[in-house]
């Protein structure tokens, strides 16, 4: 982590999902964590996430609440070529402008089609519709491509499509300080460190953050709770992970590096 | 399905998702697929999910927007006794009350850790406060209860134990018309289809939603696409189903009934 990491502040981002098909529970969503994950790499924290249905009014106010909250805003999902993809027309309606044929997104899927011999019809054509000054992300998966309007990505709902066009648009975002974490794993119960964990995490004042993970487990026996430590600050981060697994072992825990998968039954 | 359920207005409900570790991707969630479809099982419409970090002001904004705009609101996480479960000091702050230690939780709570022979320390005795006028929710995993405020119910976020109180909260909850849903999967686009689609979905004006979701293929051949067709009127629902299989036959399409796990690769 270099001098300028540190000393930036935290870049945020939310994200949209969008699909009766995730809230009905018939499709397990499977983008927000890579996103979080990939958004985390590069010093952008995910701050916020809704799950809204393919309603045009639900998804305009989400759009213009958490385009004006943070600094990034990803969508997935609706934006096919069917009835129930209106993402295009609610992001078009949430910046006040035209959702129209993009020219080189036209020109893109039409020559794409004339090369396959398939219809470009209108249905198709919705494809190549972006709201007003929309920049087009690439779709190497499926060829309709996503885009970016102003700080917010666009992208499908397909994981191994918004996997492609999100490769894409990484590169483009201005991350913040890179939050790195440390996991201690000990057979302690939570009900036992809690009150050391907040002693820790305050001394550290707001420089670090201590999440305490029981683990769902069956068995009596074993590491049944997963601390994981992070910080942007990697000075701090190594001496408060040293802090704890002091203090761990002072209270007779056993301790190890790393997530171990066990379960846990009471605090 | 009765009179009453066809009759019935629809009943909405949100999920506040509480925790870091969702966000950063540390964790992938299990617990929005889980609840969408066991409230939609009762009549139970899931209409928004939403992530939040373990930031107090963002819980609180967060139960009195979805409160006020839902049937019912479930919360997952921050139930625990460790410094970063603090969506009961949250919850309580939402609706304007203390949060205090609850008599029947406090007694539930001390008996078990005495029965244990283990402290019920203050970290513990956390796990006993909700805010006041809550009513308990049994947990039969790991005894701390949850419990529900008005129409929000606070659940654990470890999926074993959220399971647990959800099998407890069900049987409470008022549900509307069911809606039930109808799979078609045919080998045509979605390019060539999504006209038909909304023609058909407009002749019942309201009463179906047709939802289209391509799979995700690296072959070129074979069932693409699943049309999911759902109703709260059966007759609706059944005479919209024929519609479709025919319409897709006439287009020269293959079809079956239900979902076909293939992949696809362009609309």
């Amino acid at each position: 982590m270099n001098m300028t990491q540190k000393t930036s502040p935290t870049v945020s981002a939310a994200m949209l999902v969008i699909g009766n098909e995730i809230l009905s529970g018939r499709t397990q969503d499977a983008n927000i964590q890579h996103l979080g994950i990939e958004l985390g790499l590069r010093g952008i924290q995910l701050q916020e996430v809704r799950i809204v249905a393919d309603i045009e009014k639900d998804i305009v106010d989400a759009i213009n609440t958490l385009r004006q909250r943070y600094n990034y805003v990803f969508t997935t999902g609706g934006i096919g070529p069917t009835h129930d993809d209106i993402t295009s027309e609610c992001i078009a309606k949430a910046f006040g402008v035209a959702n129209t044929p993009h020219p080189i997104g036209f020109k893109l899927l039409a020559d794409f089609y004339a090369s396959k011999d398939i219809e470009f019809n209108a249905a198709r054509q919705r494809m190549a519709h972006t709201p007003e000054g929309a920049t087009l992300i690439k779709n190497e998966v499926s060829m309709a491509p996503g885009y970016c309007m102003d700080n917010v990505y666009v992208m499908a709902g397909v994981p191994r499509i918004m996997r492609n066009m999100l490769d894409g648009i990484l590169p483009l975002l201005k991350g913040g300080a890179v939050v790195k974490s440390h996991a201690l794993t000990t057979d302690l119960p939570e009900g036992l460190i809690a009150e050391h964990l907040k002693s820790i995490q305050n001394v550290f004042d707001g420089k670090i953050d201590i999440g305490s993970y029981p683990k769902d487990r069956k068995v009596k026996k074993g590491y049944i709770v997963s601390l994981i430590i992070r910080s942007s600050d990697e000075e701090a981060l190594s001496i408060s992970v040293n802090q704890l697994q002091e203090k761990l072992i002072e209270l007779g825990g056993k301790v190890v590096d790393g997530e171990v998968e066990e379960e846990v039954l009471f605090a």
